[in-house]
């Protein structure tokens, strides 16, 4: 899975992942997919700008081509126990 | 798909991508899909670590999930032609 930690000049007028949380989200998964056991089989891996920046922090899940927008560190134990190890996609967050 | 342009401080003895020509990969493979007009329809996205780091750079392609290790710059039309255009991955470049 791949978090958008883009990163753009304070004001840019698109603003930038970053700015809206990237990293603690990315944190979050990080920390999370290691209490579950699950490092080694998912990887929450920095990724440059997905070009959905309007819609907050992006995260995609491969293979499977799941796309979430607007993702906060608090949505990130649903992302990981419906999703990723249950199967099923968090609906209210999917960028379709 | 994913370009890992990931860099590490100076000395440390696993390397990085971005020392290993990164950046110039990435700029190849944007510059060769907006050739062959698949702008928007395939992005050559920056990524932090892979976790491929001894093999040099390394991209993957998704959804297909199909790795490559150690591509220069001088692969990347053949990969484009092959593999995104064609359809047929590039074997002497992919990581099993």
């Amino acid at each position: 899975m791949f978090v958008c930690t883009n990163r753009r000049e304070p004001g840019n007028p698109k603003g930038c992942c970053a700015e809206k949380g990237a990293d603690e989200v990315r944190d979050a998964f990080k920390q999370l997919l290691h209490e579950r056991k699950l490092k080694g089989r998912i990887r929450a891996n920095a990724a440059g700008c997905l070009d959905q920046c309007a819609r907050g922090v992006t995260v995609v899940v491969y293979p499977e081509q799941v796309w979430y927008g607007g993702v906060t560190a608090a949505d990130v134990s649903e992302i990981v126990d419906s999703h990723l190890v249950g199967g099923v996609p968090v609906d209210r967050l999917r960028i379709r």
